[in-house]
């Protein structure tokens, strides 16, 4: 039986995760495949003690030139993440030839371009179905089964930082704050937190998943993005009235002038498939001409994306079994055209920050008049006379330009202390 | 650029909605796999007026020989259905080498064991992603990137007019009769819906499914199966109270003994992702040592189903050009055993139709006791003495055969009219 020698470089929990299922499983997948698989080198910085993993002495290493340089590894697992120096590894390992499984949604969605230039003239190849989503499957999918779908949207909640905070202020009544804790707490969050809750994780992911769904290649840096820092309870019970949830969604939409795209936190119809998805899960929503996905799982921990990247070397193996490297090899010939959020049109939720006195409403109101933006509703909670109180105002559809215009100009009145605006996500 | 050359067999909903997702998408999906995709040949029994898609003439035909046979096709669509006569065209087609799409969940369920054999004996390969879950990318994801996963089950709503008629009387509080009238004239149940409400849709796919997620074979037959026909609207009422939506489901489950293989309605917690499928969607939902992954998408239409079979033909196509014919083979090397249900332990929904008289309540009780059933709730609504009023009764966890030797004498009393269980899916 012919055998496939694999190299992991990284032992953090992904890598972890996936020596792990691989090695559970061995048997079956060797029986199903007709071939042996055996990790011969795991790199890693340093090899501590208490690791819940145990790695014969023989197979590690700190060196990952052990596994790019060795001729006997035709697979290379990068589990290390960020740029430096995983971006050197990687296009290394295809310039020997080797094929590359990553879950590195920062390394995929920089430094995509290049690598699968590399890969393809190394007749070679690189997965990264762990990059987005975790555990769930969605980039085979979208680069084999839904190729010739002629997709129209895809939205994602791909950051479970932010869904399960989100989930905890509304199913749990937690202020941002406390459910940032409560996240920390659980392993949810990092101690420095900004990389999820300022939206940067989600961006690499939906840039990925644009790339994909409209074959050709976006900068993250053309993502716009908002946190969810500014949340506040009252604007998730205020959305609820109106039938809506407040997710962080990623969202890349095919418009008439270029593609929409955009990871912030929005007003989301509760009829909505991913308004259900709750805690660290994560979900994907595709909407082609023909057919409406929804794809629901594990959005992280290192046994489900482990499984993912299992997933990725069954596929690396049957390919290199059939003499098939390149079977599916880069889908994004085009180049994108991302149209501007100012260019947008969309309800918005927007909260202002007012003291309570006469006229207050009239001033507020007629400055949304004078910008074009006319109103669908309005909140007012019972405020005391002379105090700050929180007002909502839910807009008709209107060009992002058209709200901005209004919130300057609001944001000016010595009666108003602060404003935050939500886009409505309503599907158009 | 070469040609790949596409046959059709059927030119029904989904022949033609293959035809039409390849045609309206052929620029794209030609510019991405660098060949040219034309359709040569489309076989109908009878070629009427007013269908709704323009076909030149020179390729209409009405021998399946003209596909079969003609050495130029390299992939044939398969699309009319049922054993006779698909199972004599794909398996002629497959034994000419040609690679075969098919959506036929009843020919792949009861005949897909010799269609593999074929396939494998003519290296050639036979793909069928419309079969289960119409337009959800099931069957790949089950094939490759779950292939290493350890699933542990799967379960699915896998029927458009079942799910829709539940989904009826659920939300708008409909008759079961008043909610089939209604899936009748939207042209979601056929005239004579046997076929999907008493189950026996639902057990090609679970056959299908149980297959690929337990890496072996079981016989059609071997599901237990249940319709949908006796649920009141006070049975889904009664859930509802208790937290429970009422469901046709498909369940495979992997147990000690063997596998669990059902289609039934069943009481299924709110709190499952498959609780919030309504109308005629489907969705797939499987649980893996590493992850829950959870497939919605529509079930059927001719769009939907198409682009399954267009991503299929991409597929095939990636195959023929890099040689690479049989990839992904047949994954069902075991044979299955099926646990009979008797043997299965569950939770319990008990309707009972007595007459309000002194002591049924005590009667009746008694019974559950006496086959070692113990009772968990029970709801008697107001009733008139005298008359017949349904009793609800939800047992503790139990052996099948426990409550079947209850049901047997609780049906002999004088005072029982009608007795009725449905399982309550727990997950355990």
């Amino acid at each position: 039986m012919r055998q496939i020698k694999v190299g992991v470089i990284g032992f953090g929990t992904v890598g972890m995760g996936t020596v792990k299922a691989l090695w559970n499983q061995k048997e079956e997948i060797e029986k199903e495949l007709g071939v042996g698989i055996k990790v011969i080198k795991i790199v890693d910085k340093e090899w501590m003690m208490g690791r819940h993993m145990v790695v014969p002495p023989d197979i590690k290493s700190t060196d990952p030139a052990e596994v790019i340089d060795n001729p006997e590894i035709e697979i290379v697992v990068e589990a290390i993440g960020g740029i430096d120096p995983a971006f050197d590894y990687v296009s290394q390992a295809l310039a020997r030839g080797k094929t590359v499984i990553t879950p590195n949604k920062e390394l995929i969605a920089k430094k995509g371009r290049e690598l699968f230039q590399i890969a393809a003239q190394n007749e070679t190849e690189i997965f990264f179905e762990g990059a987005v989503g975790g555990g769930i499957p969605i980039i085979h999918t979208l680069k084999e089964q839904l190729l010739g779908d002629d997709i129209v949207e895809v939205i994602g909640i791909v950051n479970g930082t932010t869904n399960y905070i989100l989930s905890e202020m509304s199913l749990r009544k937690k202020s941002f704050e406390e459910a940032l804790e409560e996240a920390k707490k659980r392993g949810f969050a990092e101690p420095v937190p900004t990389n999820d809750i300022e939206g940067y994780d989600a961006t690499y992911k939906i840039a990925i998943l644009a790339s994909l769904c409209f074959h050709g290649r976006v900068d993250v840096e053309e993502v716009y993005r908002g946190g969810i820092t500014r949340i506040l309870l009252d604007d998730i019970e205020y959305a609820r009235e109106l039938d809506y949830a407040i997710k962080l969604l990623a969202i890349a939409r095919r418009l008439e002038e270029g593609i929409e795209l955009r990871v912030e936190p929005v007003l989301l119809p509760f009829s909505h498939p991913l308004s259900s998805v709750y805690g660290v899960e994560n979900a994907i929503y595709v909407r082609s001409r023909t057919r409406d996905l929804t794809f629901r799982g594990p959005g992280a921990g290192g046994d489900a994306t482990g499984s993912a990247m299992v997933g990725d070397i069954i596929d690396a193996i049957r390919n290199i079994q059939f003499g098939a490297r390149g079977r599916v090899g880069c889908t994004c010939m085009r180049d994108l055209v991302v149209v501007p959020v100012e260019n947008l049109a969309s309800q918005f939720c927007v909260r202002i920050l007012a003291l309570d006195v006469p006229g207050v409403l009239g001033k507020i109101a007629s400055e949304f008049g004078h910008s074009g933006v006319s109103l669908s509703a309005v909140k007012q909670p019972i405020s005391t006379p002379g105090k700050l109180t929180n007002i909502y105002f839910l807009t008709h559809r209107v060009q992002e330009r058209n709200v901005q215009s209004a919130i300057d100009t609001i944001q000016k009145l010595e009666v108003v202390k602060d404003v935050y605006a939500i886009r409505v996500e309503d599907g158009q």
